[in-house]
């Protein structure tokens, strides 16, 4: 049992809690909590580094964890709880946390389908320097939902696989595709040559979002929480279009006005 | 100038951003952040008991403040920098707050119009034990954006007034009604008496959200974040509608959930 917090590993641990390039550098991300240590088995069990269990936690269910680490073939660590209070970044700790490999995902992966062949029906979001971990994470949630093929970031958004990005998600992360790319008005122009419509969500849009047909390959573009999308950006869409607001809302929260946009797409995915 | 955090009105502006008691009792709340100040002075200048500055905030333009202060007739008080990072709830403190009044209203006041008619046009959200600070204000701001009559919240719901609540309302929380029912069940039996009609989201639910035609007067009823509606608020809807979701996602964030379908009430409202 490791029960002190200078412990290598232990250190390791923190340090990718809150360093972004070092989860970069070594292509792991944390994941904790029950729910998403349960998900990551179920999803991407192969991609488990190492497992750490605070030690009351495991000792209270200690038969049933045993068999599922058995089964998915996953190295682990105790580790005191006092230690494990140290290394986490909740709250109210769950006693258990995951180092995992990073998925990566190749543009040409969320275009075209297993053959190879370019998708012929293609909902897709994009998303300019996105700021908040929260709002990504819920957002990523919400594209699953509503059966999004895949989100793109550019590459100053946050990283998706800070550990509240990865909370929120509430396992989506493991299932929905995601690109960063290296220039965004590239990555515009690259969706154009296939084909892909994009929207930029603006609130000086000329067009009501639901007045919109969307095209089979669309993409609904968001941007920041505090500055919205680039002049950049938005002269490289296909449309402006806006969420119409009552009162004196100067605009929604970026999770929200995502998801609306989303949900309608799907909407016109499922009844038009 | 106050420059020491025993002062007693440090000491209170501390005691109000964490006790919800004693915001009830005094009837107050307080309001944070440039914005937010500006807001209130917009809306609910008459509620203002007493703006606090911190000194540098204050100095930077002080000309500006003064004469805002003088045309809104507010009291105030300049407190050091440091005493200000004290008793502010931000990270990154923008240097003003103030003491506000709560705003008080009837339920008759959401559904009758000024004359005491009842409207004979009525949406409502309603919150059974809504938890999260940041959903619930997330909800306001969207519910005042989709044209909301007015949110109603059950008693054991998170308090309007806490910090967090008013901040992420983004100003919603001077412009939309809302209401504290003290008996849930109660409340949903009074508002089928106005007929309105009250559609509940479950994830059981029969109907999809988009394929109900909602009538003039609707409820849409939402609930807590973990566990959902009650089985007895379920029971006293007139429908139980869904949301429609792709892949393992179990459930949406609540705040996103309350605005997909406020926003398909919304549609409807402008088209059909």
């Amino acid at each position: 049992m490791i029960s002190s917090s200078s412990n290598a590993q232990m250190k390791y641990l923190v340090k990718l809690q809150e360093k972004g390039s070092l989860r970069k550098a070594d292509r792991v991300y944390i994941c904790e909590g029950r729910k998403m240590f349960g998900e990551v088995l179920q999803y991407a069990q192969e991609s488990v580094v190492k497992a750490y269990f605070a030690e009351s936690c495991f000792r209270e269910n200690e038969e049933e964890w045993q068999q599922r680490i058995k089964e998915c073939r996953v190295s682990y660590e105790i580790v005191s709880d006092s230690v494990f209070r140290e290394v986490s970044q909740t709250v109210t700790p769950q006693g258990v946390l995951a180092v995992v490999r990073q998925p990566e995902y190749s543009l040409a992966s969320i275009l075209c389908d297993a053959n190879g062949c370019e998708k012929n029906q293609l909902c897709l979001l994009l998303l300019e320097d996105l700021r908040d971990p929260g709002n990504l994470g819920t957002i990523l949630r919400t594209a699953e939902g509503a059966g999004m093929d895949g989100v793109i970031l550019s590459a100053e958004s946050v990283d998706v696989f800070n550990p509240k990005v990865i909370r929120a998600t509430m396992g989506a992360i493991y299932r929905l595709p995601f690109f960063y790319a290296a220039s965004f008005t590239d990555l515009l122009g690259t969706l154009k040559e296939h084909g892909i419509s994009i929207f930029a969500a603006h609130l000086a849009g000329s067009q009501e979002y639901d007045t919109v047909r969307y095209p089979k390959k669309s993409a609904i573009m968001i941007g920041n929480e505090a500055n919205g999308l680039s002049e950049q950006a938005t002269q490289l869409s296909d449309a402006r279009i806006r969420i119409p607001m009552e009162g004196a809302v100067e605009s929604l929260n970026a999770g929200v006005a995502a998801a609306i946009l989303m949900y309608e797409l799907y909407r016109q995915k499922r009844f038009l």
